[in-house]
């Protein structure tokens, strides 16, 4: 070990080779505290050669590697086993833009690249970089790929998978593939680029991307709308699709109790509606055409919205302070219930011509056998990927109730396994939900996941216990 | 053999082994009449259960499969080889659309679907699926999927591959994989989806999928450019998206000497501009709009192109009829190229901003190398895609020209590769690429896929001599 770490030093320097419990701890606890791993050493390589030189002696020694972004995952996917054998390979000093090619709209980034950097890097030279979600000040682009991340703009962009267009990564054996292709088009053998994106390290370790940049919106118009059901969010949905449609970049349901739990415990939230209704839509339109004319299409649709009786009320924000109250509303939801308390989460996505009928299913059963209990659902339904969370009636306490979260799971991932749904919508597997996994797949797509496994990682050494 | 043979007529019928050498000439001719294969069988089967139970059946045996669609591919990949050990196992009989879910924006169909029957349905569902390409009248999405078909759309929609959801898989092993999901978000493991998608048939059979709709356009506006080189046109889209985002949903190249050639040898086109420029720029704004106002935008980012002398002259079809005939001029190329006899072809993709000098350098050497040749470059330059093809100087007949197609298309490839491009950018490599491919790629990439050929095809029964 002592000898495998001296190379590791030689390899990248001294400093950058952290075997000090307190040096490492930031790297091993799970950012909610949640979880906490072990490493015989955290690695902070400087580039993509330092990587593979790494990767290379851990496979030589058979020593288990597991890479991480900015830890700010929800399913413990970055984090170590405690058994203190594997090594911690962080990718955050991997941080240049290599390159902005305005003329292609693309942009080459090294893996540890801040999201909210490459956010306003494009924003620099008048382009988007759309991928957006709570953590993009501190979350890195390689964990983006990593876990193929969703977030608010994928109703418009897709997920990550969808805005990248190359990848370089580094393979179990320590060899560098340079995938860093920036074509449109490009039908030369296998895929490989998505195999890695979305393998949440398992399969080698993603160094660099090559990720599309999108023309910048000259206008954006965002609203809140109150409605009756679940329902009628949808045929909203369909409504605005067929009126306005790729300029819909978000549309967020909120329920009651979602809004009721931010207007109480986030004081910089304001209320919108007097009229208190069940659910709610925060809706963007964002184009190349200007405010006013987008507004009025807007309001003309929404008028249509109103006569058909889908919607309650809607405003439509007439300055940056509202549309951002409007945000701050939908995005102030993890925060609001964490002040509550703990709750159960679910992270789930559905066919959206299924989900009113799932949430009717799904409350029901919750509400019969946990009585009181109180339903936080909210998320992007655009996306048809609800954030549908369970809260203790108040008599109960978070704790007594989390002790039922494996049940309260089961009711809700077997409900959306029965509609065709996924219990992972965007937030991946890890380690959190690997036996779920095992329970949801068919045998014969996890036998086909193992035969790539151990293709490209024959010796397991790349995150394992992560996925599988 | 004959146990084999009827093994697989108690399974599908009698009538569906095809074993007379003109029963099944259609299937073992490339459309072109360049290859010709063998069979022992060709087999029909009437769902994904016989395919799977035929594939069992061959896999027992170790006999090699080569899946079909219909047979519209050019680089040789649904024909098998001559020595008639292989079965050709044609998806044709599979063709039901077995869904179309309006309120999810989803259709699941069978491999076997003619491509213009999907594009149909959606119409009738007032939905638009948007994959378009010359052979849609005879092609399978089967075979699109196979392939990752490209097209004239994928500036605005991408390729297949971002066309599906879902697949449902018969594995080399003869097991169903039903990935049929019709999920916007979903990251339970591995993406196998892409796998198999553009696989050319070589690692299992696809035998349904589920494709995404997107809302018809409500207006669709039609415009022809004169132009004076590569730079100016890629200018012009730049502008062209600054200006209009999402709603150009094609933009296509076509130098002097390919319109040329439509206009000699198609007499249902008619010339657009009586002065002659050696670029044209065909392109499309569709969007929910009305074509009044669509016509009014396009029109006053034209007049600024205009002005920043970017452009010679522009026609804004104001009938279908005008529309037709720029699309017919578009689409009517390869036929006049096979009109005026046979040339060296390349299906070859760029980053855009390096597309202006790859012509320049590649159009030089090309001069150079075989003095007077005729360049007849076209394509979907607003995915960086040109058919890049070379017909002989008019004192040299094509049969001696085509003597040095190997020497050309090494030009030409060779240049791309300098470029950082694509030598297959929508055909696939098939039989006809697969030397060039290991010319190019790299030896990590090539292992790669490999380990994923043997993981999941470890007898190489599927379309063996394809791509490797």
């Amino acid at each position: 070990m002592n000898n495998f770490l001296q190379h590791c030093r030689d390899l990248i320097g001294e400093r950058y080779v952290l075997t000090d419990i307190d040096q490492q701890a930031v790297y091993l606890s799970e950012w909610r505290q949640r979880r906490k791993g072990k490493a015989c050493a955290v690695l902070l390589p400087a580039n993509t050669e330092q990587v593979a030189g790494l990767v290379k002696l851990c496979s030589e020694r058979r020593i288990a590697i597991t890479p991480q972004g900015g830890n700010t995952g929800l399913v413990f996917g970055s984090i170590p086993d405690s058994s203190g054998a594997a090594v911690l390979l962080s990718l955050k000093r991997l941080n240049q833009v290599r390159q902005v090619d305005i003329d292609n709209n693309t942009m080459t980034v090294e893996a540890g690249c801040l999201l909210n950097v490459i956010q306003n890097t494009a924003d620099q030279h008048q382009r988007l970089f759309p991928l957006s979600l709570a953590s993009e000040g501190s979350c890195t682009i390689g964990g983006n790929l990593s876990t193929n991340a969703g977030g608010t703009a994928v109703l418009r962009y897709g997920n990550t998978r969808e805005l990248c267009l190359g990848l370089e990564v580094v393979t179990a054996e320590g060899h560098i593939w340079n995938g860093l292709r920036s074509l449109r088009k490009d039908n030369t053998g296998y895929d490989l680029r998505d195999v890695f994106i979305g393998a949440e390290g398992t399969l080698g370790i993603i160094t660099a991307a090559v990720l599309k940049l999108f023309p910048k919106p000259t206008s954006v118009v965002t609203a809140f709308i109150s409605l009756d059901n679940v329902e009628n969010a949808l045929q909203l949905l369909h409504l605005m699709q067929r009126y306005h449609a790729d300029s819909l970049t978000a549309f967020e349901l909120i329920n009651s109790c979602s809004l009721e739990l931010v207007l109480q415990h986030i004081p910089q939230v304001s209320r919108i509606f007097y009229e208190k209704t069940a659910y709610y839509v925060l809706l963007e339109l964002s184009n190349t055409d200007t405010f006013d004319n987008s507004s009025r299409k807007l309001e003309s649709s929404i008028e249509i919205a109103f006569n058909q009786a889908l919607i309650r009320d809607a405003a439509i924000a007439q300055t940056l302070s509202q549309a951002a109250n409007c945000w701050k509303t939908r995005e102030s939801i993890s925060e609001a219930q964490a002040r509550q308390g703990k709750n159960i989460k679910h992270d789930v996505s559905l066919p959206i011509s299924r989900i009113a009928e799932f949430v009717k299913v799904c409350d029901a059963a919750l509400s019969t056998a946990y009585p009181g209990c109180q339903l936080v659902t909210f998320g992007h339904l655009g996306d048809g990927n609800l954030h549908y969370n369970v809260s203790p009636p108040i008599e109960i306490s978070s704790e007594i109730f989390l002790e039922k979260q494996c049940e309260v799971n089961r009711v809700v991932h077997d409900l959306v396994h029965q509609f065709d749904g996924s219990i992972s919508a965007e937030h991946g597997i890890g380690e959190l939900k690997k036996d779920e996994l095992q329970r949801y797949k068919s045998p014969v797509e996890l036998a086909m996941m193992r035969q790539i496994k151990s293709a490209l990682d024959p010796h397991n050494l790349m995150n394992p216990g992560k996925i599988f």
